[in-house]
């Protein structure tokens, strides 16, 4: 059962953590030799979590189809402590140990939203932030069909967990990550935007 | 000026890096009091490089257009030893000290591809990963017009920088990325890849 919301978030302190201390996350250093033949190496972070599909995470690229309603998706906003505001994101989570990214994106949507929906499209493993880590991930694209009247399921969120659920008109989708980002509480995740960009690219630059 | 390719890049070795002994990254660990008034924590990977402007890096989202040719986009692909395969993405780097996002843009951009070209949009600061890590970017659109026989100018590559450039069709953009997911040598970046499917959904989807 989800928690109830009483303060509003608050980091007490950041402090060094050295990898032989960290539950969930690495850091490694990979000796290489590059393409002129010299030894080189590269610092990179890693998640401990990885499935033995190689695969980190999924996130649900999810379309609600309603039918009076224009199209639209839901967005997740959560506290994350790493940037100390609110993210906007799309359904997330990694996936774990023995399933396909698939029933990661069923099971996480389920959980973070009360939706189940039916996949369209799924995407090769795609990586997360190149420079920086090995992490990978997923798009999944479902299909969420609603009915006229239908009210907003119950998440299933683990105790603790805090996500608060948004629906936006696809159409409006770019526009209002603007929007958000000009609130200094939030943050928009990289990845939706990008996809939220290149929709608005395509409606709107003339180019294709 | 960009050294030549030799051989196949080689892993040697993953070795265990402390937090003390990294000069790039860093692991921090966050105590934080949640919205339920619980103390918890949180592990976040750090880059030590984050400019003062408080974003890390910015990716160039650049439209090539001939006049001729159908409006394409430079990507460039290089070897990423923390996935130890070469991705494909949008020119990209960090912003040095002092530098805005659309300096930065301008600098990578040219360094990496050769070309020049006029800003037409700068977005918001973004989240790359925001379980893992609190960097940030910027999407810089950028605008080419090439004329009619321009051959491809050099790149401006720092010492040891072995970056390839490839020229995509806007409209062929996402098939030429899952083209290159099915082989196992390469991966496209996320972002990239969730730009070309957005661009993709807008065109094919129906739903907008």
């Amino acid at each position: 059962m989800a928690s109830k919301k009483t303060q509003e978030p608050e980091i007490r302190s950041w402090s060094d953590l050295q990898t032989s201390d960290a539950r969930w996350v690495a850091l490694k250093k990979i000796d290489f030799i590059d393409q002129t033949g010299t030894p080189r190496s590269w610092e990179v972070a890693v998640r401990k979590t990885t499935s033995s599909s190689g695969v980190d995470a999924v996130a649900i690229g999810n379309i609600l189809v309603h039918p009076s309603k224009p199209p639209s998706t839901m967005l997740v906003i959560q506290y994350r402590p790493p940037l100390g505001k609110y993210t906007v994101e799309w359904p997330a989570g990694l996936i774990d140990e023995g399933e396909t990214a698939e029933q990661a994106a069923v099971r996480e949507m389920k959980e973070e939203t009360g939706y189940e929906g039916r996949i369209l499209e799924t995407s090769p493993a795609v990586s997360s932030d190149p420079g920086l880590t090995n992490a990978t991930l997923q798009l999944v694209m479902m299909e969420v069909k609603l009915k006229a009247d239908e009210p907003m399921p119950e998440q299933r969120l683990d105790d603790g967990e805090l996500i608060e659920r948004v629906v936006v008109p696809l159409n409006e989708l770019y526009d209002r990550l603007l929007k958000w980002s000009q609130d200094d509480k939030y943050m928009v995740a990289g990845k939706l935007f990008y996809f939220a960009a290149g929709m608005n690219f395509a409606k709107s630059s003339g180019y294709v």
